[in-house]
């Protein structure tokens, strides 16, 4: 059974369980999804009216682009879950004898590595759908614009949500070239993730403040 | 059937689309229903733990707490669809006649004010988890300190969503007295909530970069 087919309510429960998987990782995908799906619902609500017929083909291509960001996010939390167990399992390895510690040592090396990548993609992802929701903020029907700023929000949420994962990860790595490379795949992002998300933040609360 | 109560992916789905529910109140609702789910599951990987026996059992009532917040936030998802249906419909009414224009005047005044309950409700419930990770980042796991932050930042964005849906429709009260009240509950503590949520989130950066 996939996390993303169990009731809200299940893996909510299974969530706060101490059962190794879903952790951190898989709620930031889920975060990442209800961000994104609040701003698909508002180009749901600005397609078709005719104030902003203007924008009716940026907003489509905005709603199309956040469809498939969606999917790809609902299936990171199972792809987060499968990409964990290795990691647990290898903590749980014996390391009485060298032969035992060396090999505890590659495998736990193997396994963060595989740990790391899901967030990272997370990171991606749901930098693409901040991007996506600075553009919507100004095209959007003003009736739904709190929804574009709970959006933004939750996908803030994910992405710095995503990074922590990354970063308990890359911290046990040996493997510096590694580290470097992820640092510099998601850092930025990040952090400009943060930034666009305040922004368009601020641009909602201005508008519902006039 | 309960929002509650679909897969994850169904409730992403049916948010994305222009259905009426669920909106932002009940992603918020979600959001921090994730997020004080991740309080929970760091206080399972904490107790028990003899390097932390001395929190055992402030992290025991931490736990408690939080499972009494989850359970309400999961609630909140579909008593906000309930609360908002009638807005919804009111919305619809006509307004050719005076006798019309007046009677639908009354009734958006009343489902404004009725779809605002249960966003006040999320502040509420959300301030009380921030709270109860800003006791427990000092006295959980290490191991576990990552999903402190990720927890607090998915209940950052749920208390800010949550007061985007009361603002939105406070804006459209005209019982200024019930206007000032409703500020009065929640806007400070929005800003303590964000406030408190920071400090946690940096103190989990702190300690993941020793």
């Amino acid at each position: 059974m996939k996390l993303a087919d169990i009731t809200c309510t299940e893996f909510i429960d299974v969530l706060a369980s101490k059962a190794a998987v879903p952790g951190g990782g898989g709620a930031a995908a889920l975060a990442g999804a209800v961000g994104t799906a609040l701003g698909s619902m508002v180009c749901n609500l600005t397609i078709g009216k005719k104030k902003y017929a203007q924008y009716e083909d940026i907003v489509k291509s905005i709603l199309l682009k956040a469809g498939e960001i969606q999917k790809e996010l609902l299936k990171m939390i199972d792809e987060d879950a499968e990409n964990f167990l290795p990691l647990s399992k290898a903590y749980g390895m014996k390391k009485d004898t060298e032969e035992q510690k060396k090999l505890k040592e590659e495998t736990l090396e193997k396994a963060l590595k595989q740990a790391c990548e899901v967030p990272v993609s997370i990171v991606k992802k749901t930098y693409e759908a901040i991007k996506l929701h600075e553009e919507l903020v100004d095209k959007c029907s003003k009736l739904a614009i709190s929804d574009v700023g709970v959006g933004v929000q939750c996908l803030r949420s994910a992405i710095i949500g995503a990074q922590l994962n990354v970063i308990i990860n890359i911290n046990s790595i040996k493997d510096k070239e590694y580290v470097e490379k992820v640092k510099k795949e998601t850092e930025h992002l990040v952090e400009e993730g943060i930034e666009v998300s305040d922004e368009v933040y601020d641009k909602v609360l201005k508008s519902l403040s006039k």
